[in-house]
């Protein structure tokens, strides 16, 4: 048996009740590691243990991935790849643009995903062959914008000091080529590429459970995500989505070759 | 007579009616500056026209500072300072961190406004001695963060690119200072400090009717707003925003004296 979307809402529900009540209330934040400020809130912790619990329950033969509490049978056929608070730094500066990630993969491939952002009540899910967004302004099948030149495209990333200085050169190539940029979103600007609202998100340094999620989610509402050498995205790293195939085909021309 | 609380919340509603109806939509964006990227949405104008409306009928001898129409009497003892949708590159990437911000002044003074996000249904509000917040997770009063020095302070920009040359210089100072830093919420970021959620806003370029409605909510939350030379802010231009005297004080050394 497969996960449906009822489950998966379970889960996003379940990792919902331990970040929202904890969301704005000026909790400590814990350092992950030494030298870099990576926090991790009591939530990102207690809603990745809710997640892994249900999953647990009910579907015990398959693998886990998490960022919190580290990996079981990642070499099964089906598992889950489980980040519970993407967007730590938003989360703690009280900024709604973190989300819940719940990925599910089959043989090494995403196919089924979850972003949830409960402070605006939105969530994104992947089915296995659509993409769909439930909140505030109706729930609807979602997908990408055709944008299909740089100079029209809108494109979002973390922060320009995400980059290492060759990866910052070909970020910029793309930057001084489209219409608007912006910073700092985390897995909101990849639902807002999903969504239709924008159409470029390039990153790097990423782990395989901040895009595990949002592969699926992107992929079925008809947008593209790669690593910057065109590779699929499972393991991350460098990555660039699009919303059309000709747009991602001009970033990565400018992006790949590192 | 003086406006209350439900008129400014009946302006800030008239112009939610136009704004949030065309946000996430694809409408098409006008270029406002020959050069630059100035987008202007029908909302923005609508929102605008409608607030002035309302403004006229109930007050007609106040003055009017808009973005988008113009100013009418601005040497009057009470003036209106309206920028209907600050954050328009975030309205038009589906991001909802732009916001309604309506300021009201009396004497050059910044003594009342309010700043409203309708997607996430979030409102702050200044009524002459509070601020407060309406919103999800319960209307209360607010007031800021009492952070005392700028190693454990989160400071909030729209973008490194907003600062000429020397003022990055100043700006890299206090960045390369604090426990965190973030770029891209506009209106937002003063918002969330008012809130005690973030601890500093340093920005540059800024407009009277970028800060009229911001300035009294952070102060009458307990916070410190002034220019980069620590005067007065309702002229906007380079405006620093923190929640304590204290490191207000820290963030000033450091950029003061252009």
């Amino acid at each position: 048996m497969l996960p449906d979307r009822d489950f998966f809402f379970r889960l996003a529900d379940a990792a919902k009740a331990e970040t929202l009540p904890r969301f704005r209330t000026g909790i400590a934040v814990a350092n992950k590691q030494d030298g870099g400020y990576d926090p991790v809130t009591e939530g990102d912790r207690a809603a990745e243990t809710a997640i892994r619990a249900l999953i647990t329950e009910y579907f015990p033969d398959h693998g886990i991935l998490g960022e919190e509490h580290g990996s079981v049978g990642i070499d099964r056929e089906h598992v889950w790849v489980i980040d519970p608070i993407d967007g730590t730094r938003a989360f703690i500066s009280g900024l709604p643009v973190w989300g819940t990630l719940i990925g599910f993969q089959s043989s090494g491939r995403a196919v089924m995903g979850v972003m949830d952002q409960p402070f605006t009540g939105e969530r994104y899910f992947a089915d296995g062959e659509n993409a769909w967004y439930f909140g505030p302004g109706g729930d609807r099948q979602i997908s990408t914008r055709k944008c299909e030149t740089l100079s029209d495209a809108i494109l979002f990333t973390t922060s320009p000091h995400i980059f290492t200085n060759e990866e910052a050169e070909r970020y910029g190539a793309v930057e001084e080529k489209v219409r608007l940029f912006r910073y700092g979103v985390d897995c909101y600007a990849y639902a807002l590429l999903a969504g239709g609202h924008v159409d470029l998100v390039i990153e790097s340094g990423l782990k395989p459970y901040d895009v595990g999620a949002l592969i699926p989610i992107i992929e079925q509402a008809g947008g593209v995500i790669t690593n910057w050498d065109g590779g699929r995205p499972e393991a991350a790293g460098r990555i660039v989505a699009a919303g059309s195939k000709t747009l991602h085909e001009q970033a990565l021309t400018l992006l790949s070759g590192l």
